[in-house]
């Protein structure tokens, strides 16, 4: 079976490494010629419009699947009407405006932050009127990684950010008080079997996730799973699904999904039984789904930028490297290291976590304590 | 970094699914076509004897190695005299003859089952009189899953078996009762960092291994890494070796070697901290060596000849299907399954191992239990 995959970054790579094990082979669409995945399949590369490249990967592909929301979704349109694509046009229309996501939480009763859409410097004064400051001003597309948000925080930010954020339609949110960020994976399969991870607590700077953790057995584990339960039956999703969470007290407000396999579920390749890039992939092609208990608790640091010396990093006893093959360039995320509580104490666990933070010089974060 | 590997099968393939995570690229020097591992890096499709192809690899890698011990040992020298090449040819030379090795056993004070070498009718019936039997008489060199060997039970056999042998140089072995095989696992890097996995235990039907289970925290341990440190400090050997044994009473004799990742290694993907393919790539690039530690007892159930029915062997709760991309055929091995215990119980365990044993034809085995 050819699995074809919109886009080819460490998510389409992930997805190929795994998908290896299944017996399948892969095609890529992307438009960059060093694209870090095209070394586990064959690359097409050409534009997300190329109506050729399109008509090509479909003829190629048994399936197709993308790694982003910010895929154009005239493209996922187009290869829909030559074949299965998943998940669909549909959950991309929702998933790549913040806007449409938010009502779409709404009418599914999952509560969220309170918001506003905001088209204009009026909008947006009286957005503010009524939500309160703090609040974080956002592009209602092509967001990722903290980019395209401005926070607001006093009166006199509203003029300063509008005149400097141009005519990108936008969405005005509440800066909630939050304890935890929290995600949730889920896997619905093509026959409508379902499935879901323990939650990952997720820790962030600058808006780019830094440390994700797993948490089986949490209190609000039942809650995660009632509200992308919704999501999954209402939108008849096929892969894997992310759905970004705010805890407050004992709620949890509903932040972003993910239409893809997730950064805060990498640790699923270590630690729980089947990872969310296998479980996505036997999704789509309509295959049992594989069991997702956590194996043994796991912590996930991301490389962003550059990557460690590598001596270093594979000294940490138990740490699981995944390098990208990508060029290092400020910000961009290289690779990842996982690290499983298999075979040692909550304290050493603890240890070998702020070692790898301080590797990946997230020296704030290493200071802290995430014993499993 | 880019390692080159002679051969392209399933080892090397799987070499090449761990190196990606250390963001290595691979060049695959083997004559089938339709090697599995092509997909994972660059093939250059020649006879390991072409000097043009050996050029072109040793120019091509940082660091070559091999995947099984069968190669022409004056592909490794040529290679050697280009760059690095790890394991030696050296190794190679004692591996690859029954009798090079059993002789290097024996000056090692590694106990073996008795042998002796035969080149005549003559000389078998010697070296009967003095093993007695039953034994086995197998090819010096190219046996490998039990080809090239004949069970000798009566003297009348001798004739038989002698008359159909040709005139491939042979070893004649004592066939001992034993009560387990087992195999230890061990990596030096070319540093001269050494770890040991724990114990596999090995089931073979046909002289084809059919299962493997974690051992950790047998008794037998110590004594078996004590016999194969011997090997890796005498050979300076430099990557994954590994050591078959047979248990009779409180005895470990040796049966073999094999320079390269191994069969009986497999469940160290989903079982060990570092698997045997990642710790391999380590030791030949001289990182430091990754944790062997078992993080959850694991069993490994080889798939040979055909695929199993997909959906079913996917419905196994924790079982990790790798699947070759090989095409099927009678006797070989097209895939393997990984099931961890990480979350069942020891007769769950059981039941599930029992379950893929069905699966894969195994029903005499299925019937066994096999508890961690």
């Amino acid at each position: 079976m050819i699995v074809g995959v919109l886009g080819g970054g460490q998510l389409a790579r992930m997805l190929a490494q795994a998908g290896k094990s299944l017996g399948l082979s892969f095609v890529f669409l992307s438009p960059e010629p060093d694209a870090c995945a095209a070394t586990l399949g064959e690359h097409l590369c050409a534009d997300y419009e190329d109506e050729t490249a399109l008509a090509n990967l479909a003829e190629r592909s048994d399936v197709v699947t993308y790694e982003f929301e910010n895929v154009p979704i005239q493209a996922v349109r187009s290869l829909s009407t030559r074949g299965p694509v998943h998940p669909s046009a549909e959950v991309l229309a929702v998933a790549r405006d913040r806007m449409h996501e938010k009502d779409y939480f709404r009418a599914l009763k999952i509560p969220t932050p309170e918001y506003a859409a905001v088209d204009s410097f009026d909008e947006l004064q009286q957005a503010v009127a009524k939500i309160g400051l703090p609040a974080v001003l956002k592009t209602r597309t092509q967001g990722y990684d903290g980019k395209g948000q401005a926070v607001l925080r006093s009166p006199q930010d509203l003029a300063e950010v509008w005149t400097a954020w141009g005519n990108a339609p936008a969405i005005v949110e509440a800066l909630i008080p939050f304890e935890r960020e929290l995600s949730i994976i889920a896997v619905r399969s093509s026959v409508g079997e379902t499935a879901f991870y323990p939650l990952s607590e997720n820790h962030h700077r600058e808006g780019v996730l830094r440390l994700s953790l797993s948490r089986s057995g949490e209190a609000m584990q039942s809650l995660a799973e009632s509200y992308i339960q919704r999501l999954l039956d209402d939108l008849g999703y096929v892969g894997v699904l992310a759905l970004e969470l705010f805890q407050a007290g004992d709620k949890l407000l509903a932040n972003e999904i993910a239409p893809r396999v997730h950064n805060s579920g990498h640790w699923t390749i270590e630690g729980a039984d089947t990872s969310q890039f296998e479980n996505h992939l036997r999704a789509i092609l309509g295959m049992p789904l594989g069991a997702t208990s956590v194996r043994s608790p796991a912590a996930m640091v991301n490389l962003i930028g550059t990557l460690p010396d590598q001596d270093e990093l594979l000294a940490v006893q138990g740490a699981v490297p995944h390098f990208y093959g990508k060029a290092e360039r400020p910000g961009r995320k290289v690779g990842h290291v996982t690290l499983t509580s298999a075979n040692c104490s909550p304290d050493e666990f603890d240890q070998r976590v702020s070692r790898l933070l301080t590797l990946a010089n997230e020296t704030e974060l290493a200071s802290h304590t995430f014993q499993n």
